[in-house]
């Protein structure tokens, strides 16, 4: 696809991705490390571009969500411990140690297969820990810790790096369940530490974790996902016609909206298949040379309609593209205005736009 | 990807979406050509198989939405008309001329450019022409007409094949818009007529128009979309992680879901990352050994938590994974649970899936 073919472009800025990054890095301080999450696609943003970025920025500790993901990054991250959050899943022991990446492993099923392939080679395999202590999403139970307590010959082939777990309400520090959570996950690892032969690592918090102020929340790794794209991803659409409209005239599938007077309407190269959300539909609006310009109609699969009366023509004549969102359009403020969150939007942003990557 | 890697499959029957084409072709009667829409990567479901299967089916006519998705349609479809709806965009002519694709032209300066290239060459070109009937999107309006109508050498080199619209409400046959968008294209074919030097076909149906019964609305060529893959695509999560939970435990972000008393969880690879709608969390359910599992908590990026508490346990042993959508649970009715529509749904499912196509 050339920049010409393109309908829209999504504009990458690797140095402010590196940038955030490290500024996280910074706050927390030399003691603790920032990993950087790079599952699906990073979000949506290209792993392999990003994660080169943050290799080259200092980043050496990433997390995926797949096995597949991770072995894609591991030819840009060469030297990074690469955790896999999903774990082992049934017959991917192999995929594991081809590229040297470590199961965050959720389950006693996992915690067997693994250590089982470790007996088989006689090698000690590196291996994470997910407990769960009150998302009820993957990790290990206060039940599952209890019965490993009991038997630690379990990880006898295990070299367990690092325990994991997530918060739920992180997003509110003055959520009572963060305090919860804490404590949850301070006596899983004190209980695991009384079994295993070596010290690990804890992370406990992603984005909205490392922004609390509480420190104890940072534990010795932080994995910040969404924090690293802050104003670094913008996205324009062409403006593919713009033409009048009468009043009582109609846009749009299901005639939903009527205009009340002579209007003036552009058409943009973006739509819901682009991973614009359809729940825009007459709520949305774009900027076109600075000036608002309201989404009128549904918005269709390959196209959106917005209203350019109130929009000088001289301006639009000299606007070939709309911003979707980006500098002047926070892409949270978009989202939520389709009724969800920055991350929804940035993950199901289509594979069809012409991508610029800044570094 | 391997299928022991991946969190999820998407099979897509490529004998069931040739048997809809041919099923649409059958009804509108051999007069007239049935096409196939396969812009959006084919709804997401991957152009390339799509089309050669539909190719081989006897299909001969496609449209997409940009030029560059006809250039990749032209490897599998060597000798068929392509179309490309979103027309000529500037400086893509040559991307037009090399495969050998027609133009939608949808504004004065679209005819111009491709009229101009025409002249330049000495050798006339193929193309469309996109009269807007009501849906204010993209076309030619009735103004357009006239002005052309006046100057018909604005087409000199140009060999018009096909006159297209798009009909807004065809998805209700009550609706007097569909009468309305008749008349306005039936004035506009017949106003060309008087202008052009050869005739051409048209072309007013999209999915919908193809599905009323009133054969005036199928004029030349219909253009299904959709319709192609009623019964055609189904989607299965893996199980990654089956829990207990206790009375007060909650689930997934924000707490939202908060277990009345002991429960069973099931933790599916699948989230909105993957294009499954959040707006489902709290809402929605899957289907796991042909039993309803709802889902609780919010949808994550990577996870969906179902629960389980109802299902046998030794059904839910023997089942690897969970039904998403398919022939049990319809995908038209997971798309409105999720408050949009099956098409939105579609064409933002992820790359990440592990795809299995049926020939």
């Amino acid at each position: 696809m050339t920049p010409e073919q393109a309908g829209a472009f999504l504009t990458i800025d690797l140095n402010k991705i590196a940038d955030n990054w490290r500024e996280i890095q910074v706050r927390i301080g030399d003691k603790r490390q920032a990993a950087a999450v790079l599952k699906t696609d990073a979000y949506g943003l290209g792993a392999e571009k990003v994660g080169q970025a943050l290799y080259e920025a200092g980043c050496r500790v990433f997390f995926t969500a797949y096995v597949f993901e991770a072995a894609a990054l591991r030819e840009v991250a060469p030297e990074a411990d690469i955790y896999v959050l999903h774990g082992l899943l049934p017959h991917t022991e192999l995929d594991f140690l081809r590229c040297n990446l470590i199961p965050v492993l959720s389950t006693p099923r996992q915690v067997a297969d693994w250590n089982h392939l470790g007996h088989k080679e006689d090698i000690v395999l590196p291996a994470a820990l997910h407990v769960d202590t009150g998302m009820t999403r993957l990790g290990l139970t206060a039940r599952h810790i209890e019965a490993l307590a009991k038997n630690p010959e379990q990880c006898k082939y295990l070299d367990i790096k690092l325990v994991v777990s997530h918060l739920a309400c992180a997003d509110n520090p003055e959520n009572e369940k963060n305090e919860d959570q804490l404590k949850r996950f301070e006596d899983a690892c004190a209980k695991l530490r009384r079994i295993l032969p070596k010290d690990f690592k804890e992370s406990l918090s992603a984005t909205d974790g490392c922004r609390l102020e509480d420190e104890r929340f940072y534990r010795d790794i932080v994995r910040p996902g969404i924090a690293l794209y802050d104003n670094a991803v913008s996205l324009e659409a062409k403006i593919l016609q713009i033409q009048e409209a009468e009043a009582g005239q109609t846009a749009g599938y299901g005639a939903t909206h009527v205009f009340s007077g002579k209007s003036r309407v552009a058409t943009l190269a973006i739509g819901y298949g682009d991973g614009f959300p359809r729940s825009l539909s007459n709520k949305g609006y774009v900027l076109i040379a600075g000036h608002k310009a309201p989404i009128v109609g549904r918005i269709s699969m390959d196209l959106t309609t917005v209203d350019v009366t109130d929009i000088d023509v001289e301006a639009l004549r000299q606007s070939p593209t709309a911003e979707i969102f980006g500098s002047s359009l926070p892409l949270k403020d978009v989202a939520s205005l389709a009724g969800t969150i920055d991350y929804e939007v940035l993950t199901n942003l289509s594979g069809r736009f012409y991508r610029i990557y800044l570094d």
